[in-house]
């Protein structure tokens, strides 16, 4: 089957097409067969007029705990610690694999209306979210959360997880070590040999706070970013979430070993744990994307949100509105995220042999008029209510605004009893 | 005709009545004369249902240049003196009466899509402004901006809108010298006196950049906050934009005269103009509200990316993630702003007697579900697409998110023919 994405501003990311005024985008079999500009005949069985619509490529949260949409607005306005220590640890400590299906899939939902077409998730009960990534049909990088304290059983499930997805149902799997601070350095290097020994990636939480950096330096007299490099995790490939305190030397060290970087600046800044250093990972030169976190902390799972807190961060933090411009913000939270991912050969730019994961994004609103720069109006005014259509691999999974795959309402509904019996019912 | 919004989480902000689950507000002839708690009987002419919905005062929008949604997204990325004399100035020059008609009407059309019930302008060509408001029905604080330069046009202008509109078509005026840098001392001495000759109320720009206390300090020997309270204006009330660059005693001075504040984080992050003390300014006991400032420099008119700004840039420079609360935040977009603009005796809270500006909020999308703290979910996760119905003094101007009041393709399509005699066909 042949589908026609027709007549809409095309924002490739693909530095040799740039951006095509009312051009029109090919797909076949799932992939992107034919990007045409404006005036090309097109002959197709399925045509979509993107007219006054903004094509991007879709969205990648770099980094995030989908489930953990069950504790959106539990326990806002809290230090990290009491957060973690007094209200979320007690409650994951009772999750069942059924919780987070219901919480996954809810993520999932949400991500998609809001443009998202791919996600990079740690959590645990990975089976349960292979199973709501799979019925949706969206794109997803998953790791099982492992910390030291229960290695053997984090390690088999991970390998597992690993050699049941990885490479299909558009799911790629990497290891997940949790942090340096609940996984030694000696067990990082048997992270890193084990990833290495299977070809997997590796994702973890690197320098998130300040707290983290004085207890590595005082524990191991190195901080988080040199024990990552020294454990060999690189040389597998990895994806590092937040990045937050790291100084020139270390962010020289990461890009060096290629290192991918998953900016947070939303719940950073929420959680009061600092902001990543935003321009200095741009101009690294490694894969640097966007990730939302967990809705426990940031509250939405918008990428929309997290371009624009970006920006104004380090504008706010440089004192010079020049920086994190819109084309550099819209580059992380699409081509980027897929090179810090390690899947740019497959998605992050609207380029031909690439995979069709594509959003149309309407700018007929009052908030998105009128148009004197689309990157400018995508990044500064639209939301996810301009999300219009989504596709993943070629598949429409949002359409007019609605999910395709499946009944919101059923969503909703299974994540109003996973709660009850998670926070009401025990 | 008696209408009954039947069922919704009532978040009043009146302190007597808190939070109502499963209330009722009742609505006569454009006022709230019933707030009842669950299990009431009703018998009113109109009946919404809003179960599974939030029902909160009218988002309040205490500073902006509405017209300026003309130049959304002209000229992103530039430092605020480059933005405005290369960009917007030589722009605006060139602005008629009905190009602001256009872009106000857009403005509009915008901030009741987004729970903005009232708005605090100050532009020119305010004739075409209360035009706009008028034909939409939303409550608005209108002030002709003026500077030194043209002060005798621009002062009869200004009186002349007063004596034209104050207290009718839910228009207040109130004068408005464009900022101390814009408007000598001597000047100001004469606003203040003009201001409590008329009763009317003053709307200024104050303390927005570093520059600007630099100038005055220099050529004056005091800061901008000073210079206004010793001017007189604060005996007349003022409606203060910004104060970014305030210290302790400037904060206690306007607190105590009683000056209204408009903090504007969005737009002054955008413009690395600075970040305002939000804590500072929530305690001071002065009425402390939130403004988008123009979609120029801001990019939205969104008081929901406000409070998430505001309490977000809060929590990271106090390092302290317990600072700018949700239920703070929400206060100030509603009844602290009413208290800013000096008309809290008409509206801001959901309280029996004042006038029927409520919103109402559909809490059953994927990205404000669970719902463990409707406070929490309305601040940090609801957005703009949650509005659902939008009421000004009784009268709905949204209903199931349309305008009810004209036809959203009329006003894009004005707005574009606007944009295209401004930039193009001159």
């Amino acid at each position: 089957m042949k589908t026609a994405i027709i007549g809409g501003t095309l924002i490739t990311q693909d530095p040799r097409t740039g951006v095509v005024d009312r051009g029109t985008v090919i797909i076949e079999d799932g992939t992107i067969t034919q990007v045409l500009a404006e005036g090309s005949t097109v002959s197709a069985d399925v045509n979509i007029d993107a007219s006054g619509c903004a094509v991007i490529p879709g969205l990648i949260n770099a980094h995030t705990h989908a489930a953990m949409t069950l504790f959106r607005g539990y326990a806002d306005d809290l230090p990290l610690f009491a957060w973690l220590r007094e209200r979320i640890w007690p409650v994951e400590a009772r999750l069942t694999a059924e919780h987070v299906y219901h919480g996954t899939r809810l993520a999932i939902a949400e991500m998609l209306l809001s443009g998202i077409t791919c996600f990079a998730d740690m959590y645990f009960e990975m089976e349960a979210v292979a199973q709501a990534v799979r019925e949706s049909g969206i794109r997803a990088v998953l790791s099982r959360g492992i910390i030291a304290d229960s290695a053997e059983s984090g390690m088999n499930e991970a390998v597992e997880l690993f050699l049941k997805y990885h490479g299909k149902h558009r799911i790629q799997v990497m290891l997940g070590p949790h942090a340096p601070y609940t996984c030694p350095p000696d067990f990082l290097v048997e992270v890193g040999k084990e990833a290495r020994r299977l070809g997997a990636r590796v994702h973890i939480h690197l320098a998130e706070t300040w707290a983290e950096i004085e207890e590595m330096k005082e524990k191991y007299g190195r901080r988080p970013a040199e024990i990552l490099v020294d454990s060999g995790i690189t040389q597998a490939g990895v994806l590092c979430a937040h990045c937050v305190h790291v100084d020139k030397e270390e962010i020289r060290r990461l890009a060096e070993a290629g290192a991918g970087i998953a900016m947070c600046p939303v719940s950073n800044a929420k959680l009061a744990a600092g902001f990543p250093p935003v321009s200095a990972w741009l101009d690294s030169g490694t894969g640097v994307g966007l990730g939302t976190d967990g809705a426990g902390s940031a509250g939405r799972l918008d990428l929309f949100d997290a371009m624009r807190a970006a920006s104004s961060g380090e504008k706010l933090a440089s004192m010079d509105p020049r920086k994190a411009s819109a084309p550099e913000l819209l580059a992380a939270a699409t081509s980027g995220g897929a090179r810090a991912l390690g899947i740019d050969h497959l998605t992050g730019s609207i380029s031909e042999g690439k995979l069709a994961d594509l959003v149309v994004i309407d700018l007929n609103t009052p908030w998105t008029q009128p148009v004197h720069d689309p990157v400018s109006t995508v990044v500064y005014s639209a939301t996810t209510e301009n999300v219009k259509h989504v596709f993943v691999e070629g598949q429409q999974l949002v359409k007019d605004r609605m999910l395709t795959y499946a009944d919101i309402d059923d969503i909703i509904g299974g994540v109003k009893r996973a709660t009850r019996s998670l926070f009401v019912g025990r």
